[in-house]
């Protein structure tokens, strides 16, 4: 997949430069510098020989068909270039020039042009505006960082240029390698997710770094990747969570649902590990790069330090994970073989004058215990510490189990030798035990990942003929919101059961209505023009009689000819009054990137004041809706709190589910609440008490 | 303040040793190579000369009164050194020696002697089982770290000794220097507020870092600490705030770890600023030690790179920070000087192909700003970047402005003499710019304690007297709980008004009584042995009508009976139906270390399922009572959300405040509970509804 860039058997440098300082001299120094092995031709019609290599007035006139071109030249030429490789047979050019979308309209305009030159030809292109791409075991490095990085299992993939000339320097002091470094530019062409599916088919990758400001097309993202991370470990992080594109929105769901919770639906939905800082991106990298899958959440911690370990434990239970309980066995050898000051439990102390002789001893017998399934160890360099023989320890007993192992030598000087032989042996070494808790996290969330099942999307059998009819009457009106009778028709017909309830145009009928529902009852006003019903004082709850329905149906036709003297009313809604267990509401909002996100929350303030929702991403799989359910922090009260009988947790669930289906079969659904949804106790189902359904301008007129 | 430990004339080494490898040598090293210029005296009867000094066989033979003694010894020779110090005139000893409370019962009466005979001569004592201390303007390194760290401002005080080796290990490695290292151990006398109150009154310290498994005496720590972090930052990590952690903690120095809450409550109320990584701790002193505090929360960001500012403004949200808005005037200086491609709103993106200049004109006119209360300085190496002449930028512009600046070179070995001279020029660097923006956070929150009012605690009238009376009462009859209709007059009595109510004996009163109320009431079962009165059925609500009164009394009475046979019951109350704008719950427990531990939250699930709570510690004043309500994530509903009226806020903080006095008063209230507490609209006040008081076991025996 998109070999031609990473493994080309020769490359033309287009634009290369003999001045100094110039991105066309630098490019072909970072060639030449790296010690690429296939040919290289420089391309510039004003010299005959740059860096001692022959050079060539257009790609047309090299002897050969270059396997990849790299384009330094003013954005003005840059279609010409494209064009001229496509005419050669060139199927791949990383296009570092800026000048296109980045910088205004004209720009935007020639990118268009790139992509369609693209197209033609059947070129390639990653870029515009990049950095350059690096693949170290090609000893390909494309791109104008000056220096190679080291050889690794990691591959980085960014839209950001300069973070990876910072990374990159950073990582050499590090000691961190990599398979392959990408800048991305302006993905004109290839696609973060062509990059993150390249990546994941190389051998030499074995964990993918994603710095991401906006993908390409989010659709595109959720297929592929979701197929990688089952294989590979993609950990990512978003840059740019503020500023949102919620501002114009008209349901709750549309106030709440902006990018930041797109992104992050999106990532869980296709098990990318999301990080919220780059110090996390790179020290998850490097104990997914070193070491095996933790399979639970289990940690051993050994220590010859107290206050470390105390500050180690606290990670472990900040980080919901376990400290592993030790067998009376292991514990028994651990008595017998250690110092009798030493703490056998778990964190195991060896103590602060321990020789390695102690922390082998220790590792050995943790390691090997069942309910372990992984290890930190903390060194803090004490006066009679080794810290280098004390790494051999570890790293012997490292390759004897499959289980993750990571190291806090804690210090400088003392420890310094110690940690790069660990980092030599492949054991992530952090400053402090913290950092390293927070990696063996990512890799529990990781294992969480691989443990998925298949997930199909469920059918429903739906009368989408119907449902289409009413959508179209709104559209031919040229309105974009149903009414709540329209609203709850539609879901309906999807099998979500509303409460019992008639359309009154009149006193007299509505009194009727609520004799054939019973008391007592609610009135509600039926008006296109009104969305929030109660702010209008459009609803009327617990009505228990005759009397009582008459006065209601006036105030409410009172209130809401105050409320909006131009509102079109259709007539009053008498409902039962729903009672169950908890007020759900579930929202869908159509996200630009990743289409349909649905909404899950407890009603109210639980929403509104809490904010306790989460999210997912149109089509939901079964597995995905019950993870919405259970994410909420206020769960608990859907599981028989106290006196609150169980909700109906699988009829949520189906509701979920058959909401996917509705936003999956038209697209034209731009927002919608179903607000509030009641659960009723177990077996008893779910009740749509109040539903909306909002349709998209821009499908509407497509 | 101690000043014979930090600044002492002379030192007496009491263990002092010739042979390698023992901490009585390591320790006559360390001061030996420290330069201490003081007299030092090797006390070892074995020996008549070590490392070239006169070697005395006791302390009393040393023809001087050593103003410091620092003991190796083994424990049990330790009373009788510090009883020799006690009769020469030494003042001040540091026990290095372990075998004290740390290690079993024999140790802990050990100790318990050794603080007998300290107070005796006067002598204070640093210790036992302690590393030792540094003060590096006296040269002084009483401690077996083998190497004295540079001279700098932070002062380190740990409760673990191993952390302040790799601590000092680690520093050297990072540049940053101390004035005092101090191992506190297992603070036989001298405190760790002491400690803390030395270092402030100390002029070559100006921020103090603390690790704590635990405090000596919360309330001591609460009174000197509160004074102290006016004056100078301090910054704390609490270890073992967890079960499993403090289980390790225990274990460790034996200290007993109190609960996160109340460690947290004891820093909020002190000034104190917690943090939650290691990491973090060094983080933010660097920035105390290196840059005058932050005076509001408005950053500025100027970059030459895209990402890593967009990293950054994330973070600046995600910290509750603000990006500083610019003035037009100085976006209008920007344009005019900057290249025209430049972003030159916050964050200012002085482009990647900045020299120093570009960042020069960015900075001086940013920093100027009146909007900008602190800087962030992001530096990407690109081709043309010139980081140590950037970095000489910004140090012009750091020294002429007294507002914060802090930078994150991004990089390695482009950016390491660039960071050099940063350190150097007191302008903290980190390597990603979140942890940039955590400092200045950190920064912020100590501009807040700065600004903090004196917050005299409220005197209110009582009849104390008749408290006193009615706790005697319960006293007396050996019981811990008070019934609640004893509880509720308690706070009756410091004026938290209940429902109107009344007892009654038998159904007839209880009819009477309900019409005097008037209807719907409330009935409950009085009887000091149901404590869970719902829970045994002994609560009926909205009682409407004489004949729904009667029934009600006989079904408390039957399911109270079938609830607990024994009970003995007293009567039923009968109570005014209570409604307001929420439920509140205001509940005090009594923390060893801190004392009584004030809870505030909404009740029932806002406490329960979400523990939307905050705390605080008696006695508590109005500030402190107004931030605990604010401070919840349910706050909102209190402030008129949607139709819910206002709530009366200021009788909360008088509710708070009363049951803070209540607390203060009788230091024999173990825990309480007013739950709910039903607070109205504004000017409406609250209503207690049900309330109760448990004794504490301990005070009442006493």
């Amino acid at each position: 997949m998109l070999k031609k860039f990473f493994s080309p058997h020769s490359v033309a440098v287009v634009g290369a430069s003999r001045e100094q300082g110039k991105l066309g001299s630098q490019i072909l120094r970072s060639i030449l510098e790296g010690k690429y092995s296939g040919k290289v031709y420089p391309v510039n019609p004003k010299a005959t020989e740059i860096s001692g290599l022959k050079c060539y007035p257009d790609i047309l006139s090299i002897p050969d068909i270059p396997d990849l071109a790299v384009v330094v030249v003013p954005a003005r030429f840059v279609i010409s270039v494209i064009e001229e490789c496509g005419k050669k047979g060139t199927k791949a050019a990383v296009v570092i020039s800026a000048g296109f979308k980045e910088s205004g309209s004209e720009g935007k305009q020639r990118e268009q042009e790139l992509v369609r030159i693209s197209k033609r030809y059947g070129c390639r292109i990653i870029g515009p505006n990049c950095l350059g791409i690096i693949d170290t075991y090609s000893n390909l490095n494309v791109s104008f960082a000056p220096v190679m990085p080291e050889k690794g299992n990691i591959a980085f993939i960014s839209q950001s240029g300069a973070l990876i000339s910072a990374v990159l320097d950073w990582s050499r002091k590090q000691k961190i390698g990599f398979s392959r470094v990408i800048s991305m530019g302006n993905m004109a062409d290839v696609s973060e997710s062509e990059l993150i599916e390249a990546c994941a088919v190389d051998d030499r990758t074995d964990v993918i770094l994603f710095y991401v400001e906006g993908v390409k097309d989010g659709r595109e993202f959720i297929n592929r990747v979701s197929k990688i991370t089952r294989r590979k470990p993609v950990i990512a992080i978003k840059a740019g969570l503020t500023g949102s594109g919620s501002r114009a929105a008209s349901s709750h769901t549309g106030s709440l649902a902006g990018m930041a919770e797109a992104y992050s639906a999106a990532f869980e939905k296709t098990g990318v590990l999301q990080v919220s800082s780059m110090e996390e991106l790179f020290d998850l990298s490097l104990v997914f790069a070193y070491q095996p899958v933790m399979k639970g959440d289990r940690v051993a911690i050994i220590t010859n330090a107290g206050g470390p370990a105390v500050v180690a434990t606290d990670a472990v239970e900040k980080q919901s994970l376990r400290v592993a309980p030790l067998s009376e066995e292991t514990m028994s050898v651990l008595k017998n073989n250690l110092p009798p000051a030493a703490n056998i439990h778990n964190p195991v102390d060896v103590l602060g004058d321990a020789t390695e002789e102690s922390y082998k001893i220790a590792l050995e017998n943790v390691m090997k215990e069942e309910s372990v399934d992984g290890a930190l160890v903390i060194v803090t360099p004490q006066t009679i510490t080794r810290p280098l023989e004390t790494a051999k320890a570890v790293i012997e007993n490292a390759n004897r189990y499959k289980k993750t192992i990571v190291t806090s030598f804690m210090g400088g000087a003392a420890v310094e030798t110690a940690i790069d032989l660990l980092r030599q042996s492949r054991i992530p070494n952090y400053e402090f035990p913290e950092r390293a808790v927070r990696s063996l996290r990512g890799m529990v969330d990781y294992s969480g990942v691989l443990e998925r099942q298949e997930n199909p999307v469920k059918k429903f059998s739906a009368d989408r003929q119907k449902v289409a009819e009413i959508l179209d009457s709104v559209k031919k009106e040229g309105i974009r919101n149903l009414t709540d009778f329209q609203a709850r028709k539609v879901f309906e017909l999807y099998g979500i059961k509303g409460p019992e309830r008639f359309l009154a145009k009149d006193v007299e009928s509505a009194i009727i209505a609520a004799e054939k529902i019973g008391y007592p009852v609610v009135a509600k006003i039926v008006s296109p023009d009104i969305l929030h019903k109660t702010e209008a004082g459009g609803v009327k709850i617990n009505i228990t009689n005759p009397g009582e329905m008459e006065k209601s149906f006036d105030e409410i036709t009172g209130s809401v000819k105050a409320y909006s003297k131009t509102a079109r009313i259709e007539g009053i809604e008498v409902q039962e009054m729903v009672k169950g267990v908890q007020e759900l509401i579930i929202g869908v909002k159509k996200d630009l990137q990743f289409g349909h996100l649905i909404m899950f929350g407890l009603g109210g303030i639980f929403v509104e004041v809490l904010k306790d929702i989460t999210f997912g991403i149109v089509p939901v799989g079964y597995d995905e809706a019950l993870s919405m359910i259970k994410r909420i922090k206020s769960y608990k009260l859907l599981t028989g709190f106290r006196k609150l009988p169980e909700a109906d947790i699988p009829a949520i669930v189906d509701t979920i589910l058959k909401v996917s289906a509705l936003c999956e079969d038209f697209l034209e659904i731009s927002q919608l609440d179903i607000n509030p949804l009641v659960v009723k106790s177990k077996g008893n189902g779910i009740v749509m008490v109040d539903a909306r359904i909002i349709l998209d301008y821009q499908e509407m007129i497509r």
